[in-house]
């Protein structure tokens, strides 16, 4: 069992069963209600393996949301938090969150404001989860095309990862998840990175995952409320963001694959402003190149793009904020490009030539 | 100029002109958008008065909500948070909210989740959300007939008490604010709740909020989060938000007009527990009387109202949470009931003999 300490709670990663989650629930919590939040998936493939083994689940109250990025929104929070109501959920009770980050995000969001925050535990099932979304304090949901635009910062009690789970999931999840780790050496590790460039996603286990974890979470004790260094791990998700917002009203596509493209992007962005150098952008380029198929775009989708860009949170009034690659384990946060730079790295990266 | 030192932020009671407001607009928020939430009173009787008064003010936004508690919902949130992305808000910038305690806590709620968190500056404008709901860091919306059900615990970044507001507002609304005032000399201190014994609202002035907000404060900085100490504070509104929500569901009765209520069910209830002397309950029941009229009830309400209470916040399992007088000036937090105790207690108060 890898076990890494956060801010007063720790993110465990390996067999469930060995981890602090049954202590927990049946010392701090023995007098608690205790509320599961599922999606369709894991209320029937990860759900009925926790309640069947952990006696303290014997009376957990189980809702089930809608599978599906589309379902994190403000209505979606409305109907739970009447829900919890409805079961006359107190503010001494405990939320666990079972599914990937949409529900790690849309659960910790709720729990974090019923009553003024109650007390929740992140058990991520999906890879993207498990190295992202469940550990460094964030919670929210979307607002229209606009990624995250609610939430709270807040910090679950404890954070379980059972790789186990990732084997209910189709391979494409596991790339999904699977970008991040990569960024993650990009901004700050370049062992982490060579270690990941010729896996096959099916093969990440615990040790690597803790690994990745692990990056996140030293940044994220350093800086918790992203004022300085944690922008670090905004690398790949200005541009990224965009792409994602622009296939919310189309065709949803994966955070994962929407922050590798990013990642391609920025990288490109890095070259053009003289940051980084071409050999070292091939080399990232192609990594990610043979892992994830490049996106191809219409340039009215790059218009659309880069106006969900300017909308980013991470803005200070009307200049893009972006972390840039200097080289692989190497970024700087804060940089500002003239516009036609970064639609002319879009169009480099996307419009075929 | 009165200025009451809170965690981190300051509360300012006296002339709006000479407090820290240009000041803080000017320099910390020179570069940000200012958006100001009013509602259609404060639209009318407030807001002109900022902004022809204060430069900073003249490039603000404002959004003015419908009056009234029973806009204190998630939808009223999620169409304000919808405005705040239209107006392409951002996280350097900050909202400042003009109102009562609905204002306030609405505002102040909206700010804490809206892009994870921006600043917020808090210009009560009646007496209630001056001496409460302003300052202690307590944002949040109703749920049905549930009272602040949803919310956050927040730091506004200023607050400004200007009571020349007040004089703009129907004497029942200083009346609704002064039950507050006299909650906190009962819970407290016996001076504060002297001075206010034979005073007619209308005469309450800069001091004596200043006096009644300094109460209020140290509790507050001592137990930020309400684990302890602070639960001191609910003292009347254990019972004051059951009948409080009890209206809602009818014709909306005010706040502080339920939480005297709420103190003359409690005062009663701490009789009957043998915490308080018959000669002491007579005394405050006198003076509450004195100044609001008593509620009478039908045996029906009774029960929604108990039912109500076993859904309060502040309840720990099936136990009902009071805050108890054990004199004027002495309160003891943590206490239970039995329930036809309690039911004994409201019966005696307000089913006419």
């Amino acid at each position: 069992m890898h076990r890494i300490q956060s801010h007063g709670y720790s993110i465990e990663i390996g067999n469930i069963f060995d981890s602090s989650l049954e202590e927990i629930l049946t010392s701090r919590f023995s007098d608690s209600k205790k509320i599961i939040i599922a999606d369709e998936n894991t209320y029937e493939h990860c759900v009925p393996h926790l309640v069947s083994n952990f006696g303290a689940f014997s009376n957990a109250e189980v809702i089930v949301v809608p599978a599906g990025e589309a379902n994190k929104t403000l209505e979606m929070c409305h109907q739970l938090l009447e829900t919890l109501s409805d079961y006359r959920v107190q503010r001494s009770d405990v939320i666990i969150n079972v599914g990937g980050g949409m529900i790690t995000d849309l659960g910790g969001f709720i729990a974090s404001i019923y009553k003024r925050g109650i007390a929740f535990i992140n058990i991520p099932t999906s890879l993207l989860a498990m190295v992202d979304a469940s550990a460094g304090g964030k919670t929210g949901v979307d607002l229209g095309s606009f990624k995250n635009q609610v939430g709270t910062f807040s910090h679950p009690e404890l954070v379980v990862c059972h790789p186990e789970f990732l084997e209910t999931l189709p391979s494409s999840e596991s790339l999904s998840g699977m970008a991040e780790m990569l960024k993650h050496g990009l901004i700050a590790d370049a062992d982490h990175w060579n270690a990941l460039k010729n896996i096959d996603p099916k093969d990440i286990d615990a040790s690597l995952i803790a690994h990745s974890v692990g990056i996140k979470n030293n940044i994220v004790l350093q800086d918790f409320k992203e004022t300085g260094l944690r922008k670090a791990l905004n690398f790949g998700h200005t541009i990224g963001h965009g792409i994602e917002g622009y296939f919310l009203q189309h065709l949803a596509k994966s955070h994962g694959y929407c922050v590798a493209q990013g990642m391609l992007a920025e990288v490109e962005l890095a070259r053009l402003g003289g940051h980084l150098s071409l050999e070292e952008a091939q080399i990232i380029s192609n990594t990610i190149d043979q892992k994830y198929p490049r996106l191809t775009l219409e340039s009215t989708a790059i218009e659309t793009i880069l106006s969900l860009l300017r909308h980013d949170k991470k803005n200070k009034g009307a200049t893009i904020n972006f972390t840039v690659l200097r080289g692989i384990g190497d970024a700087v946060i804060d940089q500002h490009f003239e516009h036609a730079l970064i639609e002319q790295a879009l169009t480099n990266c996307f419009i075929p030539g």
